[in-house]
């Protein structure tokens, strides 16, 4: 199962009832960060999720909306008594970003690791990729998926006499020896059954990478910074996506469910005119502030 | 007069409830600030006063919780539509660590000066002093002078035969001429009166510049990290001043009134215990977040 919680809807600027747009994800323990503007360790707090267990900050790209709260949360974090290292992956300049910040952060009790490459980043099973997005400056969108292995047979296991306390090994995809004989993780599992897919993207146009990289998400959260049809001259020219862009992603991808977010401090209440959205994508909600699911396998 | 809004509370990492300290001053029009943490933003705009006006931000010292807000600051006061510049002044090294946090806000709409010298910045009649404080890095205190000329003796203007049109200028410190004659103020003007003074000092021990600059002030706002006398060790180790000691610079200084800041995380109501600082001196205030006081001048 995967833990998510919403920590932030807002674009740009920090308002006294919207935190900055970002994502916190929790799988066995650890704890995946996407985006940390300003007042994201607050958020954190707010959400009562744990800031200690931050393993991994995604950010998406450097603008300050994003990136701002990265020396603060960094502090707070070593603050908490945390000692192992924490990785910080992010588009091409990250290490420089993340080193002009810091100047008020110069001693932290942990190791920061920087990795702009966009290899996957692994934490267990769960799996993050970074796919390119579209915005005025370079910007990521990320993907975490969990797979799930085939159904274990207990049958073919009683069959090739595998002692039962092998079984756990050959369900976690390890290969198991005994009395001479190797057994092979495909010879008791059935085929791959459907994981868990989340994906993130926001401040970007609505890019065929989306729907790609989003192919039957169980949730897409996605920038929708205005649901006016007259803004979409603004949104284009500022490398954003429209409330009407990203239920289209959504369908496009099949996804199960979507959340809106990111939105334009110009937007008091981003729920009122949700129906653009849900006219195309029904599984459409706007995202609110600290709004939390737990992703299960489905049977 | 004098308008002073203490914006936030909060030591070392922003609360849910309590954003970090800072000061926000305001002077027929023109607005100072002192201190940026992160989070300052929003606090101003809970505060409801104006991130437009602010010509001025005035920098304690370096640590992340009075910085950290500054490029998040900047571009929103940017993208409020001011074009006129911003002085940011504050300890040697300011200009280094200013550009460092400023990666992420690289196009203001103004232009920033920065000045670390100690001398006075003057907003009218308003001037803002500096002087060093103690902590663990270089740190500096603010006092706020407004002062107040003599009395204007209608008396004494008749005798001179001073058109009316010219007892405006008399009174505001102008030297007038009219028929081939120079009067100056003092010719008009009794002695001068009692002005205005706000002292403000967080992350300090009880220095004796904080008596000394903060004689007879109308305003004192000083640390106060802990109540607990048990504490004392951890506050001289880390430079902090507590309950106690705020309540005997303000004692010292022969000041009006204290409103106690810069509270710890690990204090969750900072007025429960403030008699320990109310039974030295009685006119103190645990400060909270939004707190505003206009200063008149006495009658």
């Amino acid at each position: 199962m995967l833990d998510i919680c919403l920590l932030g809807t807002g674009g740009m600027m920090p308002l006294p009832k919207r935190f900055l747009t970002s994502l916190y994800v929790k799988y066995q323990g650890h704890a995946v960060l996407i985006d940390c503007g300003e007042g994201t360790q607050t958020a954190i707090r707010c959400a009562e999720v744990s800031m200690k267990d931050i393993d991994v900050i995604c950010i998406t790209h450097f603008h300050a909306d994003h990136v701002a709260g990265l020396p603060g949360l960094l502090l707070t974090i070593g603050n908490s008594g945390r000692t192992e290292p924490v990785l910080v992956a992010g588009p091409e300049g990250l290490e420089e970003v993340l080193c002009s910040l810091c100047i008020i952060a110069p001693e932290l009790p942990f190791d920061v690791y920087v990795q702009t490459e966009d290899t996957p980043i692994l934490l267990g099973d769960l799996s993050i990729k970074s796919f390119p997005t579209e915005h005025r400056i370079p910007c990521r969108g990320y993907v975490f998926e969990l797979p799930r292995a085939g159904k274990f047979s207990v049958e073919s296991a009683e069959s090739l006499g595998i002692p039962k306390n092998l079984w756990s090994k050959l369900q976690h995809g390890e290969t198991v020896t005994f009395d001479g004989r190797t057994v092979t993780p495909g010879q008791v599992l059935g085929p791959p059954r459907k994981g868990l897919k989340v994906l993130y993207a926001t401040d970007t146009r609505p890019v065929p990478a989306i729907s790609k990289y989003g192919q039957k998400a169980d949730l897409m959260i996605l920038e929708g910074i205005y649901p006016e049809e007259e803004k979409l001259g603004k949104a284009i020219e500022r490398g954003h996506m429209l409330y009407r862009e990203a239920a289209e992603m959504a369908l496009q991808s099949q996804a199960k469910e979507l959340w809106l977010t990111h939105f334009s401090p110009a937007i008091p209440n981003p729920q009122e005119q949700i129906d653009v959205a849900k006219s195309i994508f029904p599984q459409v909600t706007a995202g609110k502030d600290g709004m939390k699911k737990t992703l299960y396998f489905s049977e």
